[in-house]
């Protein structure tokens, strides 16, 4: 999960975000290459902010994790660095398998316009599932969970999950949630899926989309690779918030959410 | 927003669930009157749990609260208490504007199977929307919020909300929020409003229902006046929770969400 809270978009009020459904390979070097083919396709379209799925360098499968893990900065971020640097475009860069210290990490990076790299996030929260004749999946036998947390603005406009829902959870939950989480929080919300493949061992749902801040979607791409657009309007967001005042009814004399001091 | 968490709910592990979802009208006798009438009916039909919607015995309007505000206990809660000792049910007597100390609150009771009163919860966030062309109303011009939380359990497996949206906020958000906080916290949902009067100042959505762990809903009313039924599963719950176990991923070395000790 990136984030883009009120200070880091300033003073622009619409900008357009851009989502890569890229269909990943088992060729690092292919998906590498893509990303910069695909990302200067969203960039000449106006994309000022670009995402990529989770796990956009390698399949997605604890059994891939750890052939295609990277030191960061390594071969993967250089591409990033580089891509946003020429564009002079933000990248989320969705995820890659990382590798520290013998531990292997499902690892989100943000490069700025300048190719510089704002952020380093480690899935702190891993996704392990066992449903009956459907999905066995443990993505906690393969990775390490990180330990910091890349925000704790409460106030952010765009939430950005690169994210590979499968096809048991992609159809009951991604829309869902996504939708939920626009709402809850008054905020935009897009999601990225690698594309769906039939082949793959983790199929993943696709359908990467984007919600506004009043829950309704805006771009939903299908299952096959491709990029959707999304102007996000942050004066339309304005707008909602004063329309329904929820932070004004929050309780902190009640109850608070508090990051733990290690 | 009233809960039932494990320790309450006991050992059974199936029970029927009842939603009453009451044409209001401004006859505060004739709402009680078909409460008696309406829970019998549930009874009858098998609830061993039955809710009421918000504000069931006098109309929703910031106008009609000072007039049909009561004490608790009070006339209202007087025939809740009868009623639920009478069938030997559980009733979660949905909200009534309460008058206590010269302020107003919106307050929902619970009531056991012998009668007796187990827990009293003034609404904590109260509601204040304006949609220009819309809406405008503010639950915060006539209720005071309460400052006391009735539960604190994060492990509860039915949460019932009393509500009564708007027909702003209703098709937009009514059964997105309820499938959210059900796949969210793994729980079965339940969410009660009054029937959709055209003729009303305030006119709710309707449209109760029941939504199971997996966020599907489960049971749903239209506008009119009605008893929906769902049958609450607690195995089908704890499977839920056993396929995806979300809690043994949460990081409480990272972060807490705690009550404020006044």
């Amino acid at each position: 999960m990136a984030s883009m809270s009120d200070n880091v978009s300033g003073a622009a009020t619409k900008f357009r975000l851009a989502l890569i459904q890229l269909a990943v390979s088992p060729l690092k070097a292919s998906n590498l290459s893509k990303v910069r083919t695909l990302v200067k396709e969203a960039a000449l379209k106006g994309a000022k902010v670009v995402a990529l799925p989770e796990c956009f360098n390698s399949p997605y499968g604890t059994n891939y994790f750890p052939e295609y893990a990277e030191k960061i900065p390594g071969e993967s971020t250089q591409v990033l660095s580089e891509v946003a640097k020429e564009h002079g475009i933000h990248l989320i860069g969705g995820s890659i398998p990382e590798e520290d210290g013998g531990k292997l990490y499902n690892a989100c990076t943000v490069f700025a316009p300048n190719g510089s790299m704002l952020m380093k996030y480690r899935k702190i929260h891993l996704f392990d599932i066992d449903v009956p004749g459907k999905i066995c999946f443990r993505e906690s036998e393969a990775f390490s969970p990180g330990s910091t947390m890349c925000t704790f603005d409460t106030r952010c406009q765009l939430l950005v999950y690169p994210g590979a829902f499968s096809m048991t959870t992609g159809p009951a939950h991604w829309e869902l949630l996504q939708r939920a989480r626009a709402v809850d929080n008054q905020v935009y919300i897009a999601a990225v899926s690698p594309a769906h493949n039939e082949n793959d061992s983790y199929v993943a749902w696709g359908h990467s989309s984007v919600v506004n801040p009043w829950g309704e979607v805006v771009a939903k791409a299908g299952s096959e690779e491709t990029i959707i657009y999304a102007d996000i309007d942050l004066k339309y967001l304005s707008d909602i918030r004063q329309q329904i005042p929820v932070l004004k009814q929050k309780r902190q004399d009640l109850y608070s959410v508090q990051a733990v001091q290690n």
